[in-house]
């Protein structure tokens, strides 16, 4: 008997119409024989509307309130579908995330899932064939008994781990596209949805700007080796389309080199120039900033002109860039340098596949390839599997397609 | 040092602006030193908005999946006011009916509450002065852990029954309208707002038409004694009017032999023609009506035209009338009567006060007047503290005026 877990995000459940063809994929799989738990999220543009509520109320709000207006977002579709699934002759409840419970951190607004009771799940699927229709996103802190919700796209991550948790076959994800792409369909339209993609490949993806999936819900299955599909709510429930099946490494027969292109706008580059070539000095910088919570990705170093100095250069999350730039400038005297110059008008395009671990000079490949178009490359980082090239913005797609097409992923 | 319910209505946080304002209510009693429990409701419309998508979804929909549903309302209001109070530099956190907890039946939809464990909230007035928002009108099934609601304005309910559970000095029904008044001044305009009325007027004024409150909450109050102000929270937040104290009858000093004049449209008139008058003939007629759950309430029997027979007539209310109609006609071969009539367009007219116990004649005085304008009285009920008349509803407004200045209750 199957055990599965299917996610519906909020635009799949934006009506009631929606929400009763969303009950049509759940049946199909009942009918089938499965025993299905459904997670499910706000209808779209409800979260935003409350959210809105919370900083029209105050700017800065106590996050255990927010968390608890927000979440009744779930708790109304959850609902919604639970009625529909009866009237269907399906046997369905709601699962709000105390009701489990779904037990976090207190980290309210952004919590992290401790654990799920899934047992009384479980016991009601083999007692009665019942459907768990989960309101995903939320939680409730382990000790205070109060609401948690899990940050945006949360409910990709409570899918997850549910499936993880009540030991399920495969988890789906119901999006408004039909999988994962090699890059973004609409940036490169010979983009080609893919079949299979492996747990680290789709951590890399996510984590450098694709955004079909939440980062937290990648490690979750992951860690917990949960098969999970990408899939489409608008194809039609009787005949649906598998989408992309994200799983482990050793279930991919052939591993391409490169799996997938991806970009991100989030990132601003700053460099410091002439700091004084001496051991110490990257930690005059770099610690101010961690301890500011600001996470540094791309470093470079390179030799100044004067030769007995050094410029750095580094990257941040564009939303922390004002923030970094006023630490440094702050810390101008500890790290001693002649000049501070930031850029926001970068981007990082990286290119991610397992293969690369077994194939040399893959990186190389693309320096020479953008060379060739005169796009210049303004830092580079690279791991076992993906390498990331920080370029001007004014050039993103062009990189995008150049990589794309250099690597094979065109669309035949 | 004074502990106080304060609730408020749907129009009163219909959206963040109005929510603002009842903070400032709130923060002016914070202010004078007191412990401050307040009960929200739902937004104006958001609860219709709510059913509106249950009855979508499915006409005959699971009462506890409704519940899920329609209690997410309050669930907002109450983070909402939470974050406002905090704004304005008050301790305040939110409280769901599940977390206090507030324990309720089984009968999801129209739940009654079982006990309230005020303990915490009573415990955070003494450590933190923090005021309690509690989510009205919902509760928790107190062995399935599922979310129950307490049906239609249920949360003057929840605010009764919390002010007895915290031992509050008073409960603050903050509504549309700044008190009860004699009577609806819609239909008359020399209606007065009452200073106090006793426990068993309010609720013989709310059972026979007066909306002002709940009966349920009428009879909580009465039953724990818990004196509740009717009043506005359309008053300015700095210098409020107090409204109308409902209170312990020795509480009034000078009772008005009538306190108010309340009617409902919400009877049907039903006559069978020609019974034969034996014994055992009323049960044959209200036990199959009894067993349906239908409510008769008036019930007049006059000796027929041909004297060996019978007339009966009663009412039932307008909800239920289609149904007895047809559980009569089932039944006439047991029963034995000639003809069944019945109506709708009819009001029952009441005169309430607990003067009424030590003055004799004052319904007598009520059938003159009525006569002398030519209205015609179809049926009778008394009881100890009011009389009621059932008329064509075409007089509703003659007769409601003309009881309002026969017992002294118009405005000078």
């Amino acid at each position: 008997m199957a055990r599965l877990v299917m996610k519906f995000g909020g635009t799949s459940v934006a009506n009631v119409e929606r929400i009763r063809n969303v009950a049509r994929h759940v049946k199909r799989e009942v009918d089938a024989g499965a025993d299905v738990a459904v997670v499910v999220s706000a209808m779209s543009g409800k979260t935003n509307e409350l959210v809105g509520w919370c900083r029209e109320a105050a700017p800065l709000h106590d996050a255990r309130e927010y968390d608890a207006v927000v979440a009744s977002g779930e708790q109304v579709t959850s609902g919604l579908l639970a009625i529909v699934l009866q009237d269907m002759g399906i046997q369905a409840r709601s699962w709000q995330g105390w009701q489990i419970p779904i037990l976090t951190s207190d980290a309210h607004g952004s919590a992290r899932i401790l654990g799920i009771e899934g047992g009384e799940i479980v016991k009601r699927f083999a007692e009665r064939k019942e459907v768990a229709v989960v309101a995903g996103f939320q939680g409730v802190h382990k000790e205070t008994g109060r609401i948690s919700t899990l940050g945006r796209g949360g409910s990709d991550t409570s899918a997850v781990a549910l499936a993880a948790a009540i030991g399920a076959d495969r988890c789906d994800i119901y999006t408004d596209v039909d999988g994962v792409y090699t890059t973004d369909p609409r940036v490169v339209p010979k983009a080609r949805r893919l079949d299979r993609i492996a747990f680290e490949e789709m951590l890399e993806m996510a984590s450098l700007g694709a955004k079909v999936l939440q980062v937290r819900s990648v490690e979750v299955a992951m860690v917990h080796k949960v098969p999970t599909f990408v899939r489409s709510s608008f194809d039609d429930p009787e005949n649906p389309q598998p989408g992309t099946l994200i799983c482990a490494e050793e279930d991919i027969m052939e591993a391409q080199i490169v799996t997938g292109i991806a970009f991100t706008r989030d990132e601003a580059q700053i460099t410091l120039r002439r700091i004084a070539d001496k051991p110490g000095v990257a930690a005059a910088i770099f610690v101010p900033l961690a301890d500011a919570n600001i996470n540094v990705d791309m470093i470079i170093q390179v030799v100044s002109d004067d030769t007995t100095t050094t410029d750095m250069t580094f990257t941040v999350p564009t939303s922390d860039y004002e923030r970094a730039m006023t630490i440094l400038e702050g810390a101008r005297e500890t790290i001693g340098y002649a000049s501070v110059a930031g850029a926001t008008d970068v981007v990082k395009v990286s290119a991610i596949g397992i293969g690369m671990r077994s194939h040399a000079g893959v990186a190389a490949r693309a320096f020479k390839a953008l060379a060739d178009k005169g796009v210049n490359i303004r830092a580079i980082t690279t791991s076992e599997i993906k390498f990331s090239v920080l370029i001007d913005a004014a050039y993103t797609e062009l990189a995008v397609r150049t990589l794309h097409s250099l690597y094979g992923l065109d669309k035949a």
